[in-house]
């Protein structure tokens, strides 16, 4: 008999609502006959915050927490004040999960335009460090308002946080082209940039099959755009793996075939999916998403769940669809039909 | 009579030393009849390092912030580790320099290929702040080399420091297309993004005729590459702008046409121009480098002096020079007799 799995879905707002079903029929279909999935819904986001003021109650965080992943659409809302709901939900279910690591493929589909006139064989998977680094939150400011404001923002870097990423990506390798690129800015950010390769060659000691080597962030922002196929595995902390995920986003052709993977470190809490898109209000609530990004997000969760071949039966469905219908102008609900039809 | 100014020239490592000959013969030829230069050559940066260990002598510094305007080439090599060079000469004359602003400007020439399908028309300028931020140098290590290794990096931001870089942005704007995009990362960063959006905010006031928006760090790396000519002016702070400068530079086909400037606050000290590449050390001493980025330099640095017109002369003949022979390949003096001669 197929295990149950219970999921808990916080869709979010915007086309996160509209998206996300479509991720739970998808992990429904692809997973038939080996897995059941029970779902418990979380209403949280800007429309719950701009309702009652709640952002992530403890009582619900708790129930979030007894589930076996999560599945996450999008949160944002235009009216409320950049910080609030990015620190108090999303940060917040990533930190107090301990999701050590945002799992972030890049992978330029066939049937997909490139912004890049010749993008090549772009296939890679940045892991970006989750926990730590300038995300903590540590910083403050003094003299707010006046000419004399200090502001500050710290980052918290430990050979903890950094060594159990840093392990994870040449696993990770192992299972790929076996080359680990980590990105920093060591000539800069010398302590934190000094531990990160400090503990990126010791590990590698372990891996002597797995190549590595070293970029400077602001180096990898021109490679992604000059050269992006050279990529296997980018390590990289927490900002500048935010940066470049999007950048590579940009570079496959549009953050609407990027899923992503908050991973928890010991499976003591569930992990999180969800596509790397907003939620996007200037198309919201016109069936006019593209669903594909949060579909790709439930194979995340099954590959994550050890169900490998129902997840290689998404990417395969989505594969085709791209190629065959990538370029049409369709709504979310046939886009979803569409894929779903081919698994 | 010609004013003569004392210019400090920096050559540093690798190409650096092939390149900055041509940014003084440019300097030159622009500004005969109106402006005569006296040069003071510093040898530091690499090659100096690995021969006595210095990098940059107290007395030394002292000389060079008796010029007028400084000419930086390139520093580095692989064989100094990471930082060195960069904190104690390159970021030390900024800070020390007190450059408030770091000027880059990106522009598609004619005659030179983007990576970009569809690049459209790209031009645009980073206001970077040059003397805060995440560059202080604050942070430190505790138990370096242990499993309990912590290692922190500070971003300190002053309501000083970031004003006058805004002021900066908004003047400029003016004489562009009046508009201002902050970019910085807000929704996380909260007290410095707070801190810069009020700023932004109120200098706007003053400038009723200057639009202006804001972006996160991420959304602007998209839309760099999926919508570049979208900008004009582009403020934000000092790792940000490292980053996306360095982004813009490959959109626009390749360091190889980018200059920039770090301009002192008070006329106290010296600005500094070079090249935004680096020393190359796999092409150095074959003249092979590419002198316009260089030469560009000295353009600006004619620009800051008040030389509008010499500035402009240099930039027609290198846009005339890479309109009609940009694709061709050439050697450095050869690329160097080439602008010259159409100025
Ligand atoms: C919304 C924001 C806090 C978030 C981040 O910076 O991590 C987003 O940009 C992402 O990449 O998931
Ligand atoms: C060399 C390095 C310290 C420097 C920086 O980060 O500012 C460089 O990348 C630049 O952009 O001028």
């Amino acid at each position: 008999m197929a295990k149950t799995y219970k999921i808990a879905v916080i869709p979010g707002d915007g086309i996160g609502k509209e998206v996300t079903p479509w991720a739970q029929k998808a992990l429904e279909k692809a997973a038939e006959g080996v897995a059941d999935f029970e779902y418990e819904q979380f209403d949280l986001g800007a429309e719950r915050y701009l309702r009652d003021g709640a952002i992530l109650p403890e009582e619900e965080e708790e129930r979030i927490k007894a589930n076996d992943a999560i599945l996450l659409g999008a949160v944002g809302d235009p009216r409320i004040k950049a910080g609030i709901l990015e620190r108090g939900l999303l940060l917040k279910l990533r930190f107090d999960l301990d999701q050590y690591v945002n799992l972030r493929p890049s992978k330029l589909y066939k049937g997909v335009t490139s912004p890049l006139a010749n993008p090549g064989d772009i296939d890679f998977v940045v892991v970006r460090e989750g926990t730590e680094g300038l995300y903590c939150g540590a910083g403050g400011a003094v003299r707010r308002g006046t000419p004399n404001e200090v502001a500050t923002e710290v980052s918290i870097n430990t050979a903890y946080g950094v060594e159990r990423v840093v392990r994870y990506a040449f696993k990770l390798a192992m299972k790929r082209k076996k080359h680990v690129t980590l990105v920093h800015k060591k000539n800069v950010l010398v302590n934190a940039g000094d531990m990160w390769q400090r503990i990126v060659d010791k590990v590698a000691e372990e891996y002597p099959e797995v190549s590595h080597d070293y970029l400077h962030i602001d180096a990898t922002t021109i490679f992604l755009v000059s050269d992006p196929s050279r990529f296997d595995v980018i390590l990289t902390d927490n900002l500048f793996g935010d940066i470049i995920t999007d950048e590579a986003g940009a570079v496959v052709g549009g953050v609407g075939y990027s899923a992503s993977g908050c991973i928890n470190a010991s499976d003591e809490y569930p992990s999180m999916f969800e596509p790397i898109h907003g939620s996007a209000p200037d198309i919201a609530g016109q069936n006019k998403a593209n669903p594909t990004a949060a579909i790709l997000s439930a194979a995340m969760l099954l590959e994550h769940l050890g169900f490998d071949d129902a997840a290689k039966r998404i990417h395969k469905a989505v594969e085709a669809d791209i190629e065959e219908l990538g370029s049409t102008v369709r709504s979310t609900d046939q886009v979803g039909e569409d894929i779903l039809a081919r698994m």
